[in-house]
């Protein structure tokens, strides 16, 4: 892909998430429509219609891409953009001002532009292959921390229905840095992209690529790493094995530490 | 206390909230400069200088009145104004907007009047005794969630130096509701207030009496509970037991689930 391609998805990117944090912030005080989907996780209306709008963009846009949305998909192909509409769904449905949009351009399984939006800060985070990570235009970088530094800051994610199981890795983590779980996974990733936090561990499979492709390219843009618990390269194009989105300089000691606690990836 | 008499020490606290809340703005954005306390955890100069103004207006205003800052105390009497400067300073310090003030009236080891501030969204909470619970103004009352129901949310409060190991009360949890750490409890209890948590459980011991004593006056008073995490009333002008927020309903689950597993109170 040119760069001048790049440029141009980033740009349609940048659009669509500003109509989608418009969307967010139109019904965030209402009191949403809501129902359950199959693992029993929460999604919205609000989810929903911009689900649905994203899909319509990349149609007009870019008719021979597929569209992965958490809600609703649509298509294949080699270019598929993959988003999650409102990332902290449950925070958003309870009016607590931390969930955020996110979408990517995947390309052969591999995301080669992201973007996420915080509506409520109005705070976007982008990325491009090669081009460097950007909050509000400013270039960001992962932190330089190891776990024990007393600046780290790691989230340890969890709900009931997850993939995996990491309270035996969190309490290990507790020992030695601050851990909080802000409700958002999207949330959490670009403070690890822009060195508010040093880690982050998400516990999701089927379905949850859709949480992590924009993280995977903005992370790693602003130099830290993605992989999935087990230290590998997933496709972000279908179901992954977790993720671990970090600076960089702990991944290995967490990718040991999910070993030695047994954890397994075929869950 | 007269009615007339909680009114006037509501509207000091409110006014000393708000001085506290721009000196929380002004400082944001810069590097703070900071060192560990003997548990380990971050102070900032914000902290201090936020700490230090209480004392001067209290001692204006109350020359008899005790003082029990997390960062800096004052005085003994029957009158103690408890109060954490900045309740969340690891995330403050990394300019991440959830921090909160907060700062209660304590009588004789029971809080009467408390007011906890949202710099960053402008969002003031006070109540005192029998008056009920506010949010800007507006009267809040705690939801009537159990766990497990679908809008549940629980937060659970951990770091490396707290008092209790709630790992395997959180684990319990976390199979019926959804699990954050937003990384403030006063954030945390300030929405089991207005509903938008069931719950909230906080590890801390010695000096966390600072982070607890507002939260008590203003979710009782929006219809929750606040106990300690063996369901006794602590004092809260001296260290307390860790402490369960909570909408009341989920309550003595809670107190059962922690005796369950076997933790003692005196760690």
């Amino acid at each position: 892909m040119t760069r001048e391609e790049l440029k141009m998805y980033l740009s349609f990117a940048k659009r669509v998430a500003k109509k989608a944090g418009k969307i967010m912030l139109k019904y965030f005080d209402e009191d949403q429509n809501y129902h359950y989907k199959e693992d029993k996780t929460v999604v919205t209306e609000v989810d929903e219609k911009i689900n649905k709008m994203v899909i319509s963009e990349v149609k007009k846009k870019f008719a021979s891409h597929a569209i992965d949305g958490e809600e609703e998909k649509s298509g294949k192909s080699k270019y598929t953009w993959v988003l999650d509409p409102i990332d902290g769904t449950a925070m958003y449905r309870n009016h607590i001002p931390v969930a955020m949009f996110s979408l990517a351009l995947v390309e052969d399984g591999k995301p080669v532009v992201g973007v996420a939006l915080d509506p409520f800060t109005d705070t976007l985070y982008e990325a491009s292959l090669g081009q460097g990570a950007y909050q509000n235009g400013k270039p960001i970088y992962v932190n330089k921390n190891y776990l024990e530094d007393p600046s780290s800051i790691a989230q340890v994610d969890k709900w009931p229905t997850a993939t995996y199981d990491l309270y035996d890795v969190e309490k290990e983590i507790g020992k030695k840095t601050y851990l909080v779980t802000l409700g958002s996974i999207v949330h959490a990733g670009t403070l690890v992209a822009s060195g508010g936090f040093t880690l982050a561990l998400f516990p999701g499979g089927e379905g949850k690529n859709c949480d992590i492709a924009a993280l995977k390219i903005i992370v790693e843009e602003a130099g830290g790493t993605v992989t999935n618990l087990f230290g590998e390269e997933d496709r972000y194009d279908e179901a992954i094995h977790g993720a671990i989105i970090s600076n960089g300089i702990v991944h290995q000691e967490i990718v040991d530490l999910i070993k030695e606690k047994g954890i397994s990836k075929n869950n």
